[in-house]
């Protein structure tokens, strides 16, 4: 085995910073022949991290270097710049041929990101049957099974034999995006069963398809929600999944790759809704300051605003505070902690209700478990925090307001606080979850607003107990 | 096509149910042969559902009506608490059958699993090659490549043509996890190139197989991390993934549907560290109290500690804000302000990371991004707050303290505290990874503490500043 060929994802940046220069050095040297031989042996995403890489106008000249085959599949992995750079510097009839040479899936990705004069051009380019397939693919709604699924996959009917199937699979196998599953249809291309190569392979050949295939067959519909299609994919570990229209008909399928990407993007949605963020499909490195302070400001605004709580909450103990200034120091501390807790419980629910871990049907065994997580976390701060109060503030920083019975109000603050916090961090995304709102939006930050106003009143109530004022 | 039998994940749930009643119907009127009929019939995950839902003794008793081929697959889609019930409730030659049908991969999950006494029945029952095998995959390190690949692949050689490789796979794929991509070995096992099931079928009966072997392979090692396995994965939209030794033997395959369940997991990692939770690997809803309270406690001890630094600055100004008592009611707002900022940032940048998206190296470009994001945001904030302080707080709610002066001070902190909260919340994350640390422990509560203690300071020194005091 050639050594420069072996690769493992550990020393996958090494290996590819290498690869990298040494096509610099062909490209520089101008020694095309062999920079074209290197580039059709590597893997094609690879040499889109290369071409990507050369920033000036080189970049199409060497894209232009690929066979036909292995520039479409090259051009599949381009971001949208480097797409349109492409599309730019190529010739009607040449992108054309690339249409026809990519899966419509990927043509369809590659058309939501362009400005809308490259599309034109494209469309324009493009047969009339590719015309049609894009356009109908387009008019799926954003994220639906729709709207990632590809067209093709290989069909088969159930009297066919497993000679008669294979020769099929033989013959209009190049194209599709999986061979591997196989589509079993009836006249009016409702789907009857799903046979694997698997099956066919381990079959006598004079078996028949209808004797084979899996008539209890797993499906989507074009307008289900991706998220659900990605949970239907690692339930049953498929490796595609036909969609059909709502007349029950085949139109496409998903396959298990389309699903990963998809599996990344919501992963990212829920990470950027818990911290406040609105979600874009846009990576990071490619949205503009304007965006991003878009998909930031509304949240910040709002729970900027619903401070106002707080400062009403302070201004109206003024007087009680001013009497016992010692209390002020450690509001801070109070809100961090009642907001950590609330944010551990919530994320903790968050993320097992989207792996279906939990349900909403489940409320009270998981606020039973909050309570007494609640319980535990609660008088073991507040145990460190009695003994460190006393001991750190009172003695060691010499702080006189630090009396007993300060440490103590603290301490039982902290208690009340994050029990509050963790069955309310636990129960807002459950709630959302039963009346139809996306549980990651009950995010920290607004677990954290609600149980800031909370842990103040707490505080103020357990001080006016405790220390009579 | 049996309407029954047609599914898909938008109503998932509802006909779920619905199968769930019926299956429970037959066994409640004992009917046996129809019960097992239609499990046969199933998804053998949606059997291991059916089966988790019995919650009486009669579960093993349903169990043993399953072929033993549909048993293993059930078996393999349980959790742990059916697994061990179903082990103890079979015969020693019942269980020795059952981890002979089982995948070596799936075999071993269970054993990481179970309580010892159980694994060591099961160890004992193993025919010896099952026992080395499983002893040898418990040896890789947990979350490794060996750790989750499996050893059923086929492999071929070099000089067999493709009516001899498809002899092969109908000989031994039965077993195997998958067929579709197959590996060409040397005499001494190492690995030489990969084959698809694809181009042995697109190509001629005598064709070799050293001709159509792709030598260009991706592989992991044993020792690799799941998370770059996982990368590899999505970046090649692999359907295998060859495992090789130190010495490059082949020893193992990584799978599509389990680097899904890589995918699931790392997720929820990332997930639980950004908000302060240390990762386990069990579902929330089989982690007792006390496992929660230690994977959380940590975190919220470290951070109530920390925020000492805040205690002490406030004791510090104690008699500047008895001065102007008004200041303190906004203390939370700008707390909370800064910390919702920097967790945007370090939130968008830790994801940004672990796509790929960004590197370490393009720290200057995020900084100058967020530099940019963090003026517009706290522009606006500012201007809002600053409207909303003199009509909300001043004028509405009478707070005399509340002067044209105050907002000011208020409204220039929150720009200085949002531009320090987003550059410092971009930066920790690409400091954590450039030296060796996982980002997203530069979690969103420890960013919280640090702009916590700035926050104030800034607002302290700027009230000086105007106030004069």
């Amino acid at each position: 085995m050639d050594e420069k060929n072996i690769r493992s994802g550990a020393d996958y940046d090494a290996i590819q910073e290498q690869r990298t220069d040494e096509l610099t050095r062909l490209l520089d040297s101008r020694d095309m022949k062999q920079l074209q031989r290197r580039m059709e042996e590597l893997n094609e995403f690879d040499v889109a991290e290369f071409l990507s890489e050369i920033k000036d106008n080189r970049m199409p000249m060497v894209y232009r270097l690929l066979s036909k085959e292995t520039a479409a599949e090259v051009f599949a992995n381009f971001d949208a710049p480097e797409q349109e750079q492409i599309i730019n510097s190529i010739t009607d009839s040449e992108l054309a041929g690339l249409l026809e040479e990519l899966y419509v899936d990927d043509a369809v990705d590659m058309m939501e990101e362009l400005p809308a004069n490259v599309v034109k051009r494209v469309m324009r380019t493009a047969t009339p049957q590719t015309r049609a397939l894009i356009n109908q693919y387009l008019r799926y709604p954003e994220n639906s099974a729709g709207s990632i699924m590809t067209s093709e996959f290989v069909d088969l009917k159930k009297y066919m034999n497993v000679r008669e199937s294979l020769a099929r699979i033989r013959r209009i196998g190049e194209d599709k995006e999986t061979i591997y599953v196989c589509f079993v249809i009836s006249a009016d291309r409702h789907l009857e069963g799903i046979v694997t190569v698997k099956d066919l392979l381990l079959a006598d050949d004079e078996d028949v398809v209808e004797d084979l295939m899996d008539r209890n067959v797993i499906f989507a519909s074009t307008t289900e929600d991706q998220e659900s299609v990605m949970e239907t994919f690692s339930d049953y570990d498929l490796m595609a999944l036909p969609v059909v229209d709502k007349e029950g008909r085949l139109v496409g399928i998903v396959t298990v790759d389309d699903v990963m990407d998809v599996m990344e993007q919501e992963a990212t949605e829920d990470i950027e809704k818990m911290a406040g963020i609105m979600p874009s499909d846009k990576p990071y490195s490619r949205t503009s300051p304007q965006e991003i302070w878009k998909n930031r400001i509304p949240w910040l605004l709002f729970l900027m605003l619903s401070a106002t709580f707080t400062s009403m909450i302070l201004t109206n103990f003024e007087n009680m505070l001013a009497v016992q200034a010692a209390l002020v120091a450690f509001i801070p501390m109070l809100m961090g902690t009642g907001g950590n807790s609330g944010a551990q419980a919530s994320t903790a629910v968050i993320r097992s209700l989207s792996l279906g871990d939990i349900e909403p049907r489940d409320a009270l065994q998981v606020m039973w478990k909050e309570w007494r997580v609640a319980l535990l976390c609660g008088v073991t701060l507040a145990a460190v925090n009695f003994v460190k109060m006393l001991l750190v503030d009172g003695m060691l920083l010499g702080n006189d307001g630090v009396t007993v019975a300060v440490a103590a109000v603290v301490s039982l603050s902290i208690v009340f606080i994050v029990m509050f916090a963790k069955v309310v961090g636990s129960m807002l995304p459950i709630l959302a979850e039963r009346i139809g709102v996306d549980p990651a939006v009950m995010a920290n930050p607004l677990i954290s607003t609600v149980t800031d106003a909370v842990s103040l009143l707490i505080y103020i109530y357990i001080a006016k107990l405790i220390l009579h004022i």
